[in-house]
């Protein structure tokens, strides 16, 4: 039996919107009932009645079938009855607001709304505008903070601990949630945040975030317990041409050579999918080093975990035991 | 515990494809059970067993988020399973006709079908070739009974009764599927309806459904109680451009300052999603008048009532309770 | 209470990519296995427990609404959880590699991929690549095992064995994973196959596989005790112009006509949807040769084998009985 109760006390946000506004106490509590829930996922049946009877509704302003499967999977061994919208179909089309829409919903008395949306801050507004409980599922280039948990979790469980660790980003750091998110995650617990990428792709004051910039990626290797390679979004600037992209991994790329004169025993993270050849090499993708896939099925124990704290599951813990 | 089995021995329908085939105790019947289940979605788990094992597919050959979400809410809180059909995926663009889509429905041992069509009667002729239930969500021009009924239902929550009642309906009321089964159903109840539009807008012969055109919207406020304020589809007709939505907005537009002039406690509808500035002013779609985000909320357990009666859920009743 | 504890326990393959590979046993233990399954969906409530707390991923590249339905609902009557994935929405836009995509499903401790592609042997690779199980929707012009195992199964329904029968395939069978399926699935269970079509759609040394070719339609009829119809998609090949379908239906379109000159109780197959006056007569289709309504039935009980037997269910049995 899954026993977060405890945990659930503790809780006070009816959102996730990022990480930057939680406290050190915040994430540590997400990443403990995310390990209980991870329990469940090697269960016969990998299910728990948590959210039975709760709707959450997945809006996704923005196609991402990973993330949306991950928390259609994470709500659905909750018990939780999923409600996928995407904006193909939506009434966005029609003109409607984002928080005309999450009105909507909250009429439906759905419990919780998912969203992805191509703004920065607007899951943020959303939260401000409806009583229930909004967790972002990627807002712009603002933040991803569930993929930062489940980054944080993969690396906590490898190491055990994250105070002290020092984790290298490489990649477009300017135009990534991800980044942003890890950065605020990492540095809250205690561990250096290290950022190797072009000059193009650092954001103008990033050493006010508490980060330190090595644009070597060998050094930074060195200097670091883990590497977070962040994907090359390639498509999103047609610009960039082949040579680019072999230039990029030239400089950058994470290839086992660069793991080895590390001489030291590198967790390699990717929030996929993975470029093989482009910013990491297959070797180093399916090599020892990486914890890709563990990180995807992280995600569903740390979505099942903020699903679970943000809603009113709490009332249910009585009934359901869970 | 929701005890509807007495309703349920009262309705004899296989189908729902439109108000202006119901009787007028059908329409109370189906009104009385929509309030047991707006019970439902107020508790903790907003789930009855009434339709576990049933299967609802829904059937959209028109996209609409709205309705097609609000239907799949309220069977997930029936406990039915359901089937998301879009055009998009659908045989439809193999040539399957209609007809024989419903009947390879049908052959799943589906329990019910929920369709939304573009052309007038598609609903009712399903219903003909298949043994199994239809609810229209939508023909064409024709009929859009569930939308009418979640009206009706608000109307007389607001009013506690309906007869007796006057309920302008504003807008382009000859495309208006909405407009037509709300004159069906208030009329069969006893309500007086008012159309207020202009004169392209307002069907031939639209006298002999009961109702009575007034031009004047201030005139027509005057003399009513709720105001149904259709969505200016002017998306449709692209030759409507913005100086003609302005000249809309000037004489029909539903504003504050005309619901004040009333001087009475008017109810304003809509059935979503709201054009703000168009055919209504934020200030009345947000304001104490409107009960657009109640007609939402209601809209979930009339649905649970369409679907719960017309479905063969009556055999459920004594082993679920339901 | 469906009992298929001691067919589980003789099912010893992780996935289901083809019938070619499977022998008599297999084939037979299947249809045994759905024959109990169809029980089910004759109840009240048509739901077992069997795969209560597994995940089931339907991995769609190709569209196909009535595959990945049929699949859907034979998934949600055991009790699994079901996500659909669609091309539209998947990371393949991002250049993710089936494989990929495969241990990405798995890291979600998903327990089972149904897997449709336009590239023959996809189904056999994902299934190489994943410790998961895999069940082929059709891949490319290759296979289609369990739209085969419906059709045996209906056949055998209606003849009480499947050994001595006689089984024409009619039309383009070069492109057809039906036909495949369905000549490796008959020829094992002892049954003689006949193709009859134009010469530019038969597969050379198609003898090879056991069957014999009959151009003519009425005398392969005259020898058969059942016709699969395949589908014409006309729709692959824009070249094919109506003059052709009007010639292709002249010489080889299933009439009422060819079908009482048998004077045989020949049944009448067809994986559909069904091309009226292309390559049957709608006569035919919804006369009382036809099973095609039938063959969706069987659908959804073959689809509940495969999916109980392939999957991890075994370990579930003694709980749940099912």
């Amino acid at each position: 039996m899954v026993d977060n109760s405890s945990n659930f006390l503790k809780w006070e946000r009816k959102d996730l919107v990022g990480l930057r506004n939680l406290t050190k106490e915040d994430i540590e509590l997400l990443l403990e009932t995310a390990a209980s829930f991870k329990e469940v996922t090697t269960r016969q049946i990998k299910k728990v009645p948590a959210l039975r009877g709760k709707t959450v509704v997945n809006l996704f302003y923005e196609s991402s079938t990973r993330t949306r499967v991950s928390f259609e999977v994470a709500a659905k061994r909750l018990s939780a009855d999923v409600i996928n919208i995407a904006t193909e179909y939506s009434s966005v089309k029609k003109g409607e607001t984002l928080n005309d829409t999450g009105r909507n919903i909250e009429a439906l008395k759905a419990d919780l709304i998912v969203v992805r949306h191509n703004a920065a801050g607007a899951a943020a507004m959303l939260a401000r505008h409806v009583k229930i409980s909004v967790v972002n599922a990627g807002d712009g280039w603002h933040e991803h903070p569930t993929q930062a948990l489940l980054d944080i979790f993969t690396l906590a469980e490898k190491k055990k601990k994250i105070k002290g660790l020092t984790v290298t980003i490489v990649g477009d750091v300017a135009h990534s949630r991800v980044a942003r998110s890890n950065i605020w995650g990492l540095t809250k617990l205690g561990a250096k945040v290290i950022i190797c990428a072009p000059k193009i792709f650092i954001p103008a004051e990033i050493e006010k975030m508490g980060v330190s910039v090595i644009p070597d990626i060998e050094q930074a290797l060195s200097e670091s317990d883990a590497v977070n390679v962040l994907r090359m979004q390639f498509e999103r600037d047609e610009k960039a041409a082949f040579p680019e992209k072999l230039d990029y991994f030239k400089k950058f790329g994470i290839t086992q050579k660069r793991i080895d004169k590390t001489n030291k025993d590198i967790i390699v993270m990717h929030p996929g999918p993975v470029n093989r050849g482009v910013e990491i090499s297959s070797e180093v993708a399916d090599g020892p080093n990486s914890v890709i896939l563990e990180q995807v099925t992280n995600g569903i124990a740390v979505r099942m975990a903020v699903l679970y704290l943000v809603s009113g599951a709490k009332e249910n813990s009585g009934q359901d035991g869970a």
